[in-house]
């Protein structure tokens, strides 16, 4: 009664009516004769997505951090060799998987702000001589702090080093928002989760796998980690026939199958522009509040899917978030591990517009004020609206057949 | 895709997450033996957000037009002299209505920005010495201007003159959203529906009756006009026995259940504080706007549920409204009748919060800069904000099983 | 958790998963441009299902009784000789209304069990030389008896007679169920509701109106019946523009959009062939009841929208009906009037299918023997089996995406 | 429009509608200050429907063959010695991932339609003076062949034996269908999924932890078998601060407060006794088909959730499975592996009622005669009905508020 939660995290992001239609649903027979239209279809939906030509993608029950396990378990051996960088929660908590699961991280630590270190990355590729180094890991866009790191930049180095390593991108919060090639930029595996750019509840990890990758996988058979639920052989061998191993969460494949229809309808180039557009706005209002700053140390790292923000010396972020969610019924990121309390984040990605992140600055602005900010009130608002003034398409609402 | 459309008319308004799932139901047996404790409930639980002790609240399967012309055919007769005003399209919308239906209305002209003119019934009503006033009709919140009327104030003049007539009040726009006493007030009665305080989708026309009403109802017995939709006697018939005389629309009767229930939990007192704290902050955008005014010519008429909002001088208030919904995916209301061009709405009425309204005033704000108004961008959401941080309490999103 | 209940009334009746999807929608504004879209689009479209070429068919937020007030109102006055039959509760209401609002109503009564008797019609029609009879109205299915009456031979009576008196149609549980010809038949006005073949909660009115019938409104101008709600001029203003005069029932006109689509993808001829099917299994379990038998008369009156059942002697119908709801989770139709205590009705219109009958027909014959009948359980289910099984075609699913 | 869609299927199960509605919901932050009482309530509650006082129970997003890999790879080692048994398609998967997760299986091979050998189970662990046997594995109700196993009867053989081994249960189909006692049966690892008595969609794995198996997780620390999803430790770690450690399912943990709500509601006896109820009539029906029989070799081995029925000779039960989907709109459970084409499955778990049942019994009966099977059209509903009628309570509808 007292109207919407708003909700701006870097996800779950907002679901689309449509989406959220399409899985009010009752449950089906996940073993049925015309199931397979359903699977087939929405695996080769994702290698679009995923600008993928050969490989396959796999959408496993799980989060995205369970495709994170799968991407090694399947491909890597314990002992084998990984080059990563860590510049933020995400990072840390991939880095700590990989040694968890018994690799070997060459680590590079990065300043929190910045992003994967090329330079860093060319020196241990071409120092690499006998190619000890299995795997090459980069987060393509870090949540924690609002980092987008260059992927083609990386394969660049892998190719200028003649380094045959696979790559592991973690795109869980850049897939189908922001640019993704993954054929183009020879990604060898690539991991997403439905609750992001994908539009849908949180409950599938998706696993895009090049070519390279699978003969890897194959080259392991039945040595390797141990592995059974996130085992590629399985996955494939039924997913072959449009089916799963075991069974699938078939609401959210309903939910998927729309919000792919919808994704690429619009197409990739559209949605990545358009999160562009609105992030563009929130970094307008960041710059117009007195004290505050992002935590990207530049532009070329700054995300278009969330902004993470220093609050201005003396106010705790956690005021800022707390005041926002119990007064302005508001949620926003929360400054994780180093940044706790002294960021907090603005998640602009997904089923988004620029009323909806006026609103979103608006809760902000006056949670910052309540907490101590001596900003300009509206001021953020302001910036943002002349930006989505002279940005937005004069017929964003697109025909009421494709309303969202 | 695009994120959520906004909703900011007088009308249909956002249905709350709660009501949306207890409407989300399977068909069911409107004549099944259990049927009569949903009916039974609503109709008792009616009267409370009514404050009516006596008399009886009725539930049609229509819009709150149906409830206008049930009042009518029911308590009144053809030739029957009645007392009216005139200062909106939907208190104009009335007077046609009843002199359609054949009765003799005594009209008072007031400007457009004003309500009921208490002055002008009073002389009315004493010089009736002869009681043939039948019926006095006010509006007590013209949806169409922005303008509330005083009914308190027109029981007063009644009984000063201690003139028996009934006193009929559209309280479509106002009923659960401002206050009203029913009982209190004498009113005889009183008409609503389902789309506006009551926070659910079109389809529902409330009529509140009086025992004075019913009397009236009673005495009319088959004379009077003709009816038989809208006829109390068939609707008191079977609502007695918990049914209703022809199929009822039990999926906005879920919804009702739900909806009552938030609204009598929260309080009645509560929902119009609400209602006057978000109502503030647009008023005070309004006045940060240069250039632009409420059409309600002072305080004492300002509406708590909708602001009817002059453009500025030169600009066309249907390009506002047309580039609001476009490009910023908003629907403002619309300048209705002779207010066409000059002015446009803001609904803010059920269920909403500061946040929603500052992402309408920001959609209002970048449609006027767009349509070429020379408002300072930002001063709108600035001045809101400003009332929102002060007013709003700290507690305003409640526990989250009450979260809607 | 015990499952679903069971709903086989006629009328509301199942409502498929796609137009239920259709239906969880956030409000929209009723007056925004692009909604004639919607509007238009579905006004042409119920005259399809309808079979209508000329005329228009009226949307009303009403029930399917206002649509019948509607009828009247609109093309008749008071005073007008009409012909009418009674042979159960529903043609017996209409009879009721048309008196109340003041016909003089020439009534041919009929054993409840038979339809309209054409013979009498015509000898009324016949004598009527100088044309006083204006109007005549045929119940098409009688829900009550589970009757179907022949209207192609009421518009035969007609030419027969040469008589221009209007053809009235209560096809509120036939159309879009039973075959149902509005241009082809000569009918003027054709009464339905949402809640039927067109599987949609209650809350729509629907009235197809001819273009002869269209011209009697003209004629009747300001004068014959007041009128306002229901009356043609209003909503033809506003419906040629793609709106309506006052709010729709938005959420329910989103759901027509989807059932209509599903109906006309289907097409009228395998809508009426899938009712005759699934009806002929019914009528095959009721033979196959020891003292069961159909309140029609004789297989030219069988409905296959509903069938009413005569419990055998000594049997109260109404305990079959409380028995079936209480303990069987399972809703039966109720006798009504005479029928009260000697009938229980089984419906069988819109979405349905084999099992789900013989779901419903177990339903009933454990109710029955529990409230006393000899009859042999499973019987009923058996006949009705071997009739599914001989005339369901093998692909009745369809395919996945088209499911319901 | 031609009718739901039947699932009689052993999972996923039919979703009740309450349950439906609570998943009926926009994306939350499960980061929120107020998400613990969310998280904190469902832990203490899944404990309930475990009937486990002491451990805990671990919700992961995934299927239950997560939560079966999270069982083995936090409490067992590569090369320990654990005692299995085979005797369908489920166990034998068990048995295979168990292998393939390096564990030295010693098997009991079991004739499909028989359980857990409670005397091989007898001997080989009197004979394990030294206690290489690591833990013992029971599949509670083998889905595939619609038997069920005495758990109570493994732990007594465990004890007379004074043997110290973990006992590993599969619950899948029977946790919250049929009896299970967690802490009384000393059960250390108990597997289960939201898609059975649980009656949500696929999605969410379940793990019941008794005290003792925390402790072999602890004495593993960061030995044993590589694991990060699915880890106790982390999941620990963040539930006891009432978070998850990645981003849960808020959707179906939504739906899962439902129907827990609705569980504990009705009590585990209570939910118990349902299904055995719901489950005698099915096989009341299997008896009465001429040349069908269960799978499962004799009264002990019946399971209440699922019945797998042999076709009578000379029939395929493909064809049975694949008439019943295509022309009767009915999904009855395949035969896997060694049962295909030899036997079919009716689910009987989760939210259902004997009208539900007499329908699927019907689907099955006219599936089978179309496939030429020589059975007696009716004779299995009849029999169900026979059984249901005397069973059912009179008031198996109870309140309309609970009505689900």
């Amino acid at each position: 009664m007292n109207g919407y939660q708003h909700l701006y995290i870097p996800g779950p992001t907002n679901v689309p009516e449509p989406v959220r239609q399409a899985m009010n649903v009752p449950m089906e027979d996940m073993r049925a004769p015309d199931f397979p239209e359903l699977v087939t279809g929405l695996l080769t939906d994702m290698k679009k997505a995923y600008r993928l030509e050969n490989g396959r993608v796999f959408i496993f029950p799980s989060s995205g951090t369970g495709a994170w396990e799968s991407a090694i378990q399947n491909t890597l051996q314990p002992g084998d060799k990984v080059l990563m960088s860590r510049f933020g929660q995400f990072s840390l908590l991939w880095v700590d998987m990989a040694e968890r699961l018994g690799l070997d991280v060459v680590l590079c630590e990065v300043e929190w702000g910045k992003g994967v270190p090329l330079e860093d990355y060319a020196k241990h590729l071409e120092a690499d001589k006998d190619h000890q180094i299995k795997a090459v890991f980069a987060t393509q866009n870090e949540t924690a702090t609002g980092v987008t790191s260059d992927i083609a930049g990386v394969r660049k180095v892998l190719d200028a080093a003649g380094h045959p390593a696979m790559l592991f991108v973690d795109g869980v919060s850049s897939i189908a928002s922001i640019e993704f090639e993954m054929e183009k930029w020879g990604v060898d595996l690539a991991v997403s989760g439905s609750q992001k750019g994908f539009m849908l509840p949180a409950g599938l990890g998706f696993l895009g796998v090049s070519d390279k990758a699978l003969e890897a996988n194959k080259r392991l058979a039945n040595s390797g980690m141990s592995r059974c639920y996130f085992s590629f052989e399985d996955m494939i061998k039924l997913n072959d026939t449009g089916y799963f191993p075991y069974t699938p969460a078939t609401q959210l494949l309903r939910g998927l199958r729309c919000s792919l229809d919808m994704i690429l309808d619009a197409g990739m180039e559209s949605i990545w522009a358009r999160h562009k557009r609105l992030a563009q706005g929130v970094r307008a209002a960041v710059e117009a509040w007195d004290g505050c700053e992002l935590v990207a140390r530049g532009p070329e790292w700054e995300s278009d899917t969330v902004s993470a923000i220093y609050a201005p010396e003396g106010v705790d972020a956690r005021d800022v978030i707390s005041t926002a969610y119990n007064k302005y019924q508001t949620s926003l990121g929360t400054g994780l591990n180093k940044l706790a309390g002294k960021a907090f984040r603005i998640g602009h990605l997904g089923s988004l517009n620029p009323v909806m992140l006026c609103g979103a600055i608006s809760a902000a602005e006056m949670a910052l004020v309540d907490a101590g900010a001596k900003i300009e009130p509206g001021s953020g608002v302001a910036a943002a609206q002349a930006h989505y003034r002279e940005t937005t398409p004069d017929n964003a609402k697109g025909s009421p057949a494709k309303a969202a």
